[in-house]
C-alpha cells in the first residue's frame, strides 16, 4: 500500500516557508503581548468534555468538537478554543495572585468544520486575557494591545477597523428602552447576530414574530441603523438611558486620549453570538474589499469562573487566529518574503583536506552567534555562490588549501559583491565582520 | 456540578512560571538549529493512523496512541511522535529540494501512557532531522548541533554523555562474525535492548534459546562487555570486521578535531529498539546519579520514505522532550529562576487625574519596546515598589500631579536603589535610560 503524502484534511504542512510567515505573526504576538507586561501561560492539548459542555451548551459538542473516549473512560476533547482552559487556570491560581492578571498564549486549536477560506480544521489562536482590571481600563488596555500587535504587522487604520459594541448598552436599548424581556431580549440578540446575513425583510419578519410594540420595533429598525458612537450617544439621550451614556462618554475619551479612536467604530450588529460576554463586545474587521471578514473576536466577560464555583472575576480578552491573520496580511501584501532562510554565513571546503579546518571554524563562529552553514562536501569556488544564495547567506566563505597555508579567509558579501580577507585565528573580528 | 479544576490526567497546566521555563528550552533550541542553519517546519496536529501503522506495526497502535474515528469515517491520530509526518512531508518534496535538506521543529506529542517520572502524556519534543548528507557528515553534524544545544543551557562533560552505537557495527558483529541468521541476529538486537535492564543469567538465558555456537555465545557476552571505542575497535580487528573498524576509526577521529569526542562514549546496549535506524544510534544520557535516564534519542535511517513508494533519502535525526529535559536542568540546578516576569518599567499613577497622562508614557515607551507594566489605578508612592518588584521590572516611575506640573517624571532604579529625572517630553532619552 502506498501511502498519502497530504496532510489530514483541514489542517496543514508548514513547509519552513510557511513556517518562518507563522513564525512572524507568532514573534509580533509575543512581543506584544509582552511589551504591555502580559505573562504567557499554555495548557493541555486535551480536555474533558465536560468543561466545553459547562460554557457552550451542547450543540458545540455534537457538531464542531473532536471529542472521544479514552482508554479509561474518560470523555476528552481536543481544545477547540483556550478561555475554557484558561478559566480553569485562572480558578486555581486567582485567590493569591495580584490583580490584575495579565496572560497570554498561543495554543493551536481544533475544531470539525467545513474547511473554506479563513476557516481550517486546525489552527493557531493568539489569547490575550486580562483579570480583575479596575473600571474599564481593562478594556481599554485590551484594545491597546490588539492595535499595537496590528500596527507591528504593519496594519493601520486604512488596513482595519475595530467594530465594538457593548452588551450593557444593547441591554439598556432593548429591556430600558424597548420593554423586552428576557426571553424577547435573547431573541433580539439572534436576530442582531445574523443582521448582517439575511435580507432586511427577513430580519423585519423575525422581530414580528417577539409580539413587541410597534415603538418597540421603529426603536430596534432605528438601532439596528446606528453607524457611529455619535449616533448611538444620540439614541440613548431620546431613550433616557442617561448612566449608560454616560459611561459610554467616559469611555470614549479614553478612546481619543490613548490615540485608538481612529481604528474604533460602533457596529450595532456585532454582539458575538450567545458568548459569555457581558460588557464590551469587538471585532477586528479587514476593510479590504476582498476579503470582509473579521480576524479576531474578544470581548468583557463577568462570570467566566462561575462554573468551577469561584468568586466572580471579570475579565477582558480576545482570540485571533493565524489563518485570518495570515489572509489578511497576504491581501495587504503586508507578509514580509519568507521565502529564503535568513543566515549569515555559507562556509565551504575546497578540497577533501580541508573539510576540518572548515568545519572547525563553522564551530568556533557559531560560538559567537553567527549562523553559519556548511557545505558538507568539497564545493567548486563558482558553485559556492548560487549555493550561498538559496540559503540565504549574506556572507560567503571558502578555505582550501592556500587559505590554510595563509591562515587567512576571503569573506564576500553577496549582496555588495565586497571581500575583506581576515585570518583564521581571529574569529572574533570575523564573527563582528559578519554581524555588522 | 462543580467542575475539577485539575488537567488532564498526565498533561501539564503551563502556568506563567513554568511557561517561562518552556520558552527558555525552546529559545535554546530554537536558537541552535538556526545557528547551524536548521529551517523551521510544523506538521499537522492529527494524522490518518495508517501512517503510524506503515512505520510502527500494530503495538504502538494498539497500546500507546491517542486514536478515533473522526465525523467522516476516517481513521486518526494525535501525533505520537514526528518521524512519519517529517517523512511524509520530506517525501512531497525531496526532488525538488537542494540537498542537504535541514529541518527542525518542537511540536507537542501524546502518547497514551501511565505517567510518571519523566513521562507524561503530552510533551514537546525538540526534533531536528538532516536528509541527504553525503558520507558521516550528516551523523557529526547532528551530533554536534545535539551537544551545542546542551551547552548553550550550561551542561558540559560532567553533566551528559552520549552513548553511540552503530547498527552496521552490531550487524557485523552479530551476523558477520558471530554468524547468526537474520532471524537470529533480531532476537539478539531485542536481548541487547533489554540488557541494562535484566539480570544476567536471565540475559544468557535468553540467549541460549537462540542455538548460537558457543563461540557466537562468548562473543557476544564479549560484545556486551566493550565500554569504550578503544575495546570495540580491539573487538573488530579481533573478528576482522576490517572495513568496518576503519570507517569507525575514520568517524572517532573527527570527534576528535571537532570536540565532540569528550561527550561520546560506546555502548553496546544501545541499540534504540526495533526502531527505523540502519546507521549510528545514540541517546543523551545523564549523568547525574538520581536522575540516570535518556534525555534524547537519535540515529540515522536510510529508508523512511519507502512507504510513500518514493527513492531512499538517508537522514539522521534525534528528538529530545521537554519533560526529561527540565527534569535535567532542574536535577543539576541548571534552570534559571523564571519565578518573576521581566519587565523594563512598573508605572503608576499618583491620583487620578494623572492617569490619562501615565497611560500616555507608557503607549510612548512601549513604541520604543520598552517592557512597561501599567497600575490600572492611582497608587501611593510606597505601595509601588512592593507592586514593581512582583511584576519583575528593573525600573519604577511615578507620575502626579507634580510631575505634570514639571513635565519631568522620576525613574528609580529597583536594584541600584538610584534615582534619575527625565522630562516626559523625552521618551528617546526615557527609553535609552531604561534599556542601559
Amino acid at each position: 500500500m502506498t501511502l498519502s503524502k497530504k496532510p489530514y484534511r483541514g489542517t496543514r504542512d508548514f513547509f519552513p516557508i510557511d513556517k518562518r510567515k507563522r513564525d512572524h505573526l507568532f514573534q509580533a504576538m509575543n512581543e506584544t503581548a509582552e511589551l504591555f507586561g502580559y505573562e504567557p501561560y499554555d495548557g493541555p492539548l486535551l480536555e474533558e468534555v465536560d468543561l466545553y459542555r459547562a460554557k457552550s451548551g451542547d450543540e458545540l459538542i455534537n457538531e464542531q468538537i473532536y471529542s472521544f473516549t479514552d482508554r479509561g473512560e474518560r470523555e476528552v476533547a481536543i481544545r477547540p478554543e483556550m478561555t475554557p482552559t484558561v478559566a480553569r487556570m485562572v480558578a486555581q491560581v486567582h485567590k493569591n495572585e495580584t490583580k490584575p492578571i495579565r496572560w497570554y498564549s498561543i495554543p493551536n486549536l481544533m475544531r470539525y468544520e467545513k474547511p473554506q477560506r479563513g476557516r481550517l480544521r486546525e489552527h493557531w489562536q493568539f489569547n490575550v486575557d486580562i483579570f480583575g482590571a479596575p473600571g474599564f481600563s481593562g478594556e481599554i488596555e485590551i484594545l491597546q494591545l490588539a492595535v499595537s500587535l496590528m500596527n507591528k504587522l504593519g496594519a493601520n487604520e486604512t488596513h482595519f477597523e475595530i467594530l465594538l459594541n457593548d452588551r450593557r448598552i444593547v441591554d439598556a436599548l432593548f429591556k430600558g428602552a424597548m420593554g423586552a424581556n428576557e426571553e424577547q431580549a435573547l431573541k433580539l440578540y439572534k436576530i442582531v447576530d445574523r443582521a448582517k446575513k439575511i435580507p432586511a425583510d427577513a430580519v423585519a419578519k423575525l422581530v414580528a414574530e417577539l409580539n413587541l410594540s410597534s415603538p418597540a420595533v421603529a426603536l430596534f429598525d432605528q438601532y439596528l441603523e446606528v453607524d457611529s458612537f455619535e449616533g448611538l450617544l444620540a439614541l440613548l439621550d431620546e431613550t433616557k438611558q442617561t448612566q449608560t451614556a454616560t459611561d459610554l462618554r467616559a469611555f470614549l475619551v479614553q478612546f481619543n486620549d490613548l490615540g485608538i479612536a481612529k481604528y474604533v467604530k460602533y457596529d450595532p450588529a456585532v454582539v458575538r453570538g450567545l458568548d459569555y460576554y457581558t460588557g464590551i463586545v469587538f471585532e477586528i474587521f479587514d476593510k479590504h474589499p476582498d476579503n470582509r471578514r473579521a480576524l479576531c473576536g474578544g470581548g468583557a466577560y463577568a462570570n467566566l469562573l462561575k462554573i468551577f464555583n469561584e468568586e466572580p472575576l471579570p475579565g477582558i480578552g480576545f482570540g485571533l487566529g493565524d489563518v485570518t491573520l495570515t489572509d489578511f496580511l497576504e491581501t495587504h501584501g503586508l507578509m514580509p518574503d519568507f521565502t529564503l532562510a535568513s543566515n549569515d554565513l555559507f562556509l565551504a571546503a575546497l578540497d577533501e583536506t580541508s573539510m576540518t579546518k572548515m568545519l572547525q571554524v563553522a564551530s568556533a563562529l557559531r560560538a559567537h552567534n553567527i549562523k553559519t552553514v556548511t557545505a558538507l562536501e568539497p564545493v567548486k569556488l563558482k558553485k559556492a555562490f548560487p549555493m550561498a544564495e538559496k540559503r540565504g547567506a549574506k556572507f560567503v566563505a571558502f578555505i582550501g588549501e592556500n587559505e590554510i597555508q595563509n591562515n587567512t579567509m576571503p569573506i564576500k558579501n553577496l549582496k555588495e559583491k565586497s571581500q575583506v580577507d581576515i585570518s583564521m585565528n581571529d574569529i572574533t573580528s570575523i564573527a563582528k565582520h559578519l554581524r555588522a
